[in-house]
């Protein structure tokens, strides 16, 4: 079938000008008028600039992986999830997750590693999450809650976590990622099931 | 160790106004001023209102995936990601799955099904995200292009495109949410690789 020419490759874009459209405290709205390389043509984009994201698998020597369960303001529900927050500037990815473990469960570990990293909406995010492995966890220190946070704990075995994870359980994109690398660095991704 | 006690259960919050803060036109960014139904404590929370989003897990009868490229504003980069887009008003997300395959890539297909749902940010975003496969995937029609898209595509082996993962070649949070669940549903997380 007929079908019009595709470019070998899609074109750069340059910024022209930005503006701030909006500040909403942890994350900012920023218009951007940009410039196509290729032919000069010009168009406006909405860009959401926020802080970069840190989500932790953290396990305990038996094999039990640390859930969260808390209210979201954006669905207006609960949700099941890893625990995660907001890296701080200039922060390492790695000991912030660490911290946000300590802080939203009070769990520590040993053996901080990053499995894996992704920009959660390349189209309107400027900003990336990473994915941090905590082993050998425990309750240790208490928590440390921002000022509206309420956050229920709860210790799964992994087979269950992968049980729920095929049930849809897990809503929070950036928990199915999370669990993706986890299960890809543990090399459980890609063979074929036991029948 | 001493640990202050933790709620049961987190509660949920009541919505008392909402504003709109931006109008970004492919999303809206609205004030909603809450109160937590336990205490009466109040907050305000920034929510970004989006259309439902669709992306594509397409095969071809010989098991390539297809795969698109474009250029970001959000990243201000290219990234390899599968099709996708937003589902119309009242779409079905299939349909919907159906619509953006063809419109971005010029393909068609067969048995397109539901495979998985994600919510890309539960704290910030209202909105889901749905997760299609479709087989038998062909070359057919002309592409769609929005105003500003311009998209190379590219038939990778699913072997490869596991690898490509592996090697973390796939940066959007909602391509490797989609994989996840294209592998799920293939049976292929969880068991241990061959050795």
């Amino acid at each position: 079938m007929c079908s019009e020419p595709k470019p070998l490759r899609p074109s750069r874009w340059s910024q022209q000008r930005t503006e701030q459209i909006a500040d909403c405290r942890v994350f900012e709205v920023r218009r951007h008028d940009l410039r196509r390389d290729r032919d000069g043509k010009e168009g406006s984009f909405y860009v959401i600039h926020a802080g970069d994201w840190v989500n932790v698998v953290g396990t305990t020597t038996n094999d039990e992986i640390l859930l969260v369960r808390q209210y979201r303001y954006g669905i207006g529900d609960f949700t099941w999830e890893v625990p995660g927050g907001v890296i701080e500037r200039g922060e390492d990815s790695v000991a912030a997750g660490e911290r946000e473990l300590q802080e939203e469960t009070g769990f520590i570990g040993s053996g901080a590693r990053k499995i894996g990293v992704c920009r959660p909406n390349p189209a309107i995010f400027n900003n990336t999450c990473h994915f941090v492995s905590i082993d050998k966890i425990r309750e240790d220190h208490p928590t440390d809650w921002d000022e509206h946070e309420e956050i229920e704990t709860k210790l799964v075995p992994v087979d269950e976590v992968l049980a729920m994870l095929r049930q849809g359980a897990f809503s929070h994109a950036m928990t199915q990622a999370a669990l993706l690398h986890f299960f890809i660095d543990r090399d459980q991704v890609g063979s074929p099931a036991p029948r």
